[in-house]
């Protein structure tokens, strides 16, 4: 009889490096050596100091390969967010607020629950809920604000549904029983996400139309969050806040490996040396606590605050084109 | 226009000292000078440094009366309470969870939703999501325990759905929207009180089978969370911690009339003072921000951390009357 | 033998209304009837939608007669806050950082310690441990800036030293030790004030280069923070966030009284009522926790966060006046 | 120019696997092939579930091979404590009270401070800060208790001085500044640590008379917390909450060595790796965040409250032996 590891949902596994990212995926695949992934279409742009690249998986094929769900992942990496820069801060929030505008593709009148996604007690996942508090939320605001504004304040609600280890509940099941009474036209999940390599925490904002899973990026579709569960479009937003241990014990160990071969020291054994032979090492230095073991900056505390500044900023510009925060605002509280 | 005060549920007005407290609406009456309350049947009785009592309402002339809805209301007075002493907390939390084992009146089987009401970032109205963030929460362990304590273990599922102001959704249509989905046999609400008299601030619990409506006492009985909303019975657990500012004004303006009046002061015009005279003095002290002032202890912070802790404690020995805390927390996490 | 209430700082007796304000000591005084109080100087100007006053106490007379240290209280009203309209904040914030600058009259090397005093686990009492979260602290960083910079750069430092209930030290001696140890030219404090009147809760700022004394305006002056018990000048600031019940109860009866008298029903015992009368009635309405309890908006803790973000933002500029929080934030973390 | 890493205090190095456990640095050494460190006595015993050992280091060669200063370092090992056994809660708790009255070895009437290190924005890092929460004061009671307790009641003070980075100020010149004031007989530091083996995260409590050095465990000793600085005893208490990744990466390295010598493909390169090229390596996985990623369990926000709860409980049992909590805390608040 095994514990279920469930208050946290990342359930990583030993032979892998786990990554929430697509962009991260794709360059596993690539650097793996496969020069063209079928099914699956990338572009990449310089803005300024940030890069923008999409990954469109477009084919079951490429939903196979990649190991997520097809549809669009927008990835906005800027390395300078961890300096605290605020012109660069400025640039995302814009660059965020353009690209939730275009994914989203909704009519001013269509209504909006944004959920967010984690654990507000354990501080590297508690990213969704903290977003979630800075929104503007409208949706019980509409026979409050005067005519002219009522038609062009959309309706938005806003939770946060915890996780299955302090509700006894799946996330899913919670959205789905809200959206079917409330029945929202879009629904956005925040998340905080988990990395592959420690220099996207916290510098990577991905947007997605795929919907999301929460707990892990490959399992059964029909638990996620998405067009198939909740009978309408579903956005994820998400920033990486932790790398799992393992993923630092494998790395070390391929760059041991690599380096090694680099240096001519290589005699076959070092290729040969299986993936089940890698879990049994990190076994030995993770052991027992391994899968439960996360990487993150001393600092995750303080970026927590400033992501969720940064994240729900875009989300409350992208909601309310039309309306400034100040008129909003005086209609709450 | 008016803006919409929803943000916190307290919504008091000016012209009635405001009580969630059945006991207290009847003793306002009783005081009131009517010695039977036809359709409310009284019984109290004193155990150890407790009191006890039972407000039966049990017809429609008796809810009339009282402003509540039928059923029964038990409150345990401790007023000890606010010295913290350990002894009276164990005869507290013992008394509460018979209480409660009682009030529910369920198999062991039966599968319950616990909801934390109220807004986790306002102190005083933080009480219900703090208990619920110390329930033994069970829900999603079946699959996991040894066999022989499966068949012991009630499944339990707990949620803090927030409030209007930062969910945008009525309390009721986000946990109905649940309900639907998962069925639970019974739903436990938790939630933190308006009392009207000062020494009942954290020193009494209140329980009961007629459901609650978040907000206020009186008004639509369809926009509570009771058995016509939610399809199931539902029980109330709640503790005051605010009295109204307003109730303090109107009750010291009534401490100087009753005062002149044993004083033999009384030309008649003390009895004349109209309800509508004393809510303009009380305006004149209290405005502009009135309805939005709470009486609270200084301590109210610590005061909540210690009410979570007995309330959660008594709902996990009424929920898991078989197993231990020990047994269930070892799979939990 | 009596329990002392020192967790909180505010004793307030039970015969008087108390308040931190020293405007509100003069309108007191005032509205009692003394036109000049001797010693005391008034000024109040209107500027746009803010009330800047200034009280100087400049005699030991009038020292006695307000109960307060001699020295210059300057007072910044600004009603709007309430409404957390934007632009009000911005013009408080500049006027609040023009009134530090002209009232610390510092040169740009002195050094500077900012306290913040209070019980951060006391929503309304932890204002001024907020403030130190966000103040820019540079006094460890000269050996790391460039030179340019260094020659700019004031060194600043920050604590918040608790509260005698959770420290078991009086807040001077703390304070007094650190400063023989690291001697600062100047100690800026900072804390939660009690108000009279609601109307001032979140909406006064008071300045003051007459020190302060935790936890209560009159007593003993060698035990507050000033420049005899600390050997440097003590600038105070302060933002009112609570009224004692007390006075909401003793101004209730006031109201009652001054209406009964304006209706012409004052027949010789209304003036009579004494202040032992008074406090009788009070003690019956508010008793047993009395002295305890305290008034203050159920939005609280959102408007200390407010509170803290305006008063941080002012004293960093007022603070670091020749480089831009950007240009200091690169060099922290 | 470097920027100053300040906010937290752990400075790693690239080049070893740090380590504030006395118990492991006498392993690394240990284990590296020295039988006998020359200044070093070693014990280690069973009891029940836990391992109690104790490092001497006798000898200024002692110290010297062992990188912390002289005295003795008591470890309780309890690798159950992760599983939050509650009868192995209290064994650890009487164990750690048993160990603190020996090694403070101090009458009664001796006066006592609790310094609670770390920061307390920091989840990891707020283990002080949240002890020092939950500490009986008591050195302002000492007018207030009956007479007959007065005598047994030790004065006892706490406070949580924060971090550089945060206040400006070294810790230890403010804790001097505070000796020098108030004058206890002892000071008592509390601090959360950073340990080389993953296992011992949360299950190790190291109690010392040596003092400590606040961010280091080797650096400048007149920096640390001890007799020398502070002119009386310093106990530290400490748990420790992370390891740094960059021990990960080296032990996986390590772990791959090993395994590759076992199984005969040593060609004598893999000796040759050097510790300069470990860190090229190290540096290429986990740059550019290196020395600030820290390896935490997800649960660590849950496992700091339980921790703080069993540390602050051995405190409060240690330093008051003879009255109960109920005794005192009648008299708190």
């Amino acid at each position: 009889m095994s514990r279920p590891k469930q208050t946290f949902r990342l359930s990583l596994a030993y032979n892998s490096s786990y990554t929430d990212l697509a962009l991260e995926v794709r360059e596993q695949l690539v650097y793996g050596g496969q020069r063209e992934i079928p099914g699956v279409a990338f572009r990449e742009k310089r803005m300024g100091r940030l890069t923008i690249s999409e990954v469109d998986i477009f084919s079951p094929e490429g939903a196979k390969a990649m190991g997520k769900p097809m549809g669009r992942y927008i990835t906005i990496e800027a390395p300078g967010l961890k300096n605290r820069d605020r012109a660069l801060v400025q640039e995302v929030s814009q660059q965020l607020t353009d690209q939730l505008v275009t994914l989203m593709n909704i009519p001013p009148t269509a209504s909006v629950l944004v959920v967010g996604l984690g654990n507000w007690k354990a501080t590297p996942d508690s990213l969704g809920p903290k977003v979630i508090n800075r929104l503007l939320v409208t949706r019980h605001l509409h026979d409050y604000v005067p005519r002219e504004l009522a038609g062009r304040l959309r309706a938005v609600s806003a939770m946060a549904p915890g996780v299955l280890g302090t509700t006894g509940m799946e996330t899913k099941d919670i959205i789905e029983g809200i959206c079917a009474k409330l029945n929202p036209d879009l629904v956005i999940a925040v998340d905080a996400l988990a990395a592959r390599s420690v220099d996207r925490i916290i510098t990577t904002v991905q947007l997605s139309n795929a919907g999301i899973h929460p707990g892990s990026g490959v399992g059964n579709r029909r638990a996620g969050l998405n067009i198939l569960t909740l009978g309408r479009p579903v956005i994820a937003l998400g920033v990486p806040t932790v790398v799992s241990a393992i993923t630092i014990a494998l790395d070390s160990i391929d760059a041991l490996t690599d380096y090694l071969q680099r240096q001519g020291h290589n005699y076959g054994f070092l290729e040969a040396l299986s993936d089940q032979q890698k879990r049994q090492l990190i076994y030995e230095v993770l052991d027992p606590m391994g899968a439960n073991l996360m990487v993150t900056p001393k600092e995750i505390d303080m970026y927590i605050e400033e992501l969720a500044v940064i994240l729900s900023g875009a989300l409350n510009a992208a909601l309310h084109p039309g309306i400034s925060e100040e008129q909003i605002s005086q209609y709450i509280m």
